[in-house]
C-alpha cells in the first residue's frame, strides 16, 4: 500500500464535518502505526474489498468531539453516547469511506465497501489485523480528539 | 437475508473452539436483534463483499472466555487482555468467517472477506450498521459468554 493512500480518508472527514458539522479539525501527521494507536469512546469501522487489495478503516473518536459534532449538526447534545450518536457515527463513517473510494478510483485504486460497524465503550483501542502496513492519522479540536486508521493488503 | 445463514457461522466458532481449544460451548437460540445486544470486552469484526451482498460479522468475547480459550490453546493465561489475546481474537475471527464463506458458498452464496479489526474495551457495545436483518447467537461457557452477530444487505 502507498503511504499516500491515507490522504483521501483524511480529506474526506475534514470535508464531512467542516460541511456538515462546520467544525474544523487539525490533521496531524501521518504516520506509520508506531506509538499511537487508536483509543477513544466511540469507533466506526468498515471493510474494504477490491480485485488486488483488501483492508479496513476505523475512525475512532473521543466523546467530547462526537457530542460536539452530533450539537452541531443536529443543534442537540446529549449527555453521553447514545443510539442516536451511533447511528452518526455509522453515516460519517460510509461518507467518509465513499469520498476517499471516489479519490482512490480516479487515481485507479479500486474497492467496495462493506457496511459498518459502530463500537461504543469508554477507552477501547483498535488493531487493524493486516499484513499490510496500518497509517494512522489523528485530528485534533478542542472538544475532543479523532483517529483515522487505515490498511490495505495485497490480495 | 436468510435467518439460516447464521448458521455456518456459528457452526464454524463451534469447530474452532473444539478442535483448537477442546472447549464446547453451548450456543443459545439465533435470534433476529432484539433485546440482546452483543457486550463484551474484546471482538474482532470484518467486513464481506460479495457481487449481490454487502455485510459484516462481529465476534464477541467476555474477558473470562477469551482467556481460557488462550490458556486451553496455548498453555498460558495471561491475566488481562494483552496483545497476543487481541490477535488471537484476530485470528479466530478469520477461521470463523472462512469456515462460514466455504459453507454459504456451497450454497450458492459468495463473498470476499475483508481483515479483520479487533476491539478491546470492557465491556463495549456493537452495532452493525445495515438495512438488512441483523442475526445474533449467544455462547455460554462456565467461564464466560460470546456473541456472534451477522448482518448482509443486497446491493
Amino acid at each position: 500500500m502507498n503511504v499516500e493512500f491515507i490522504n483521501p480518508f483524511l480529506t474526506s472527514l475534514l470535508n464531512v464535518t467542516s460541511t456538515m458539522a462546520m467544525m474544523e479539525l487539525t490533521p496531524g501527521k501521518p504516520q506509520l502505526k508506531g506509538h499511537d494507536i487508536a483509543k477513544g469512546d466511540i469507533s466506526g469501522l468498515i471493510g474494504m474489498v477490491g480485485q488486488q487489495t483488501k483492508g479496513s478503516m476505523s475512525i475512532t473518536f473521543e466523546e467530547g468531539l462526537i457530542l460536539e459534532v452530533m450539537n452541531k449538526m443536529l443543534g442537540e447534545k446529549p449527555s453521553n453516547i447514545n443510539e442516536e450518536v451511533s447511528d452518526l457515527v455509522g453515516e460519517i463513517t460510509n461518507m467518509v469511506t465513499g469520498g476517499a473510494k471516489n479519490l482512490l478510483g480516479e487515481k485507479g485504486y479500486n474497492f467496495d465497501m462493506a457496511t459498518p460497524v459502530v463500537v461504543a465503550g469508554k477507552n477501547h483501542t483498535i488493531a487493524h489485523k493486516s499484513k499490510g502496513k496500518k497509517l494512522l492519522v489523528p485530528f485534533t479540536h478542542e472538544s475532543g480528539n479523532a483517529y483515522i486508521e487505515i490498511c490495505f493488503e495485497d490480495t
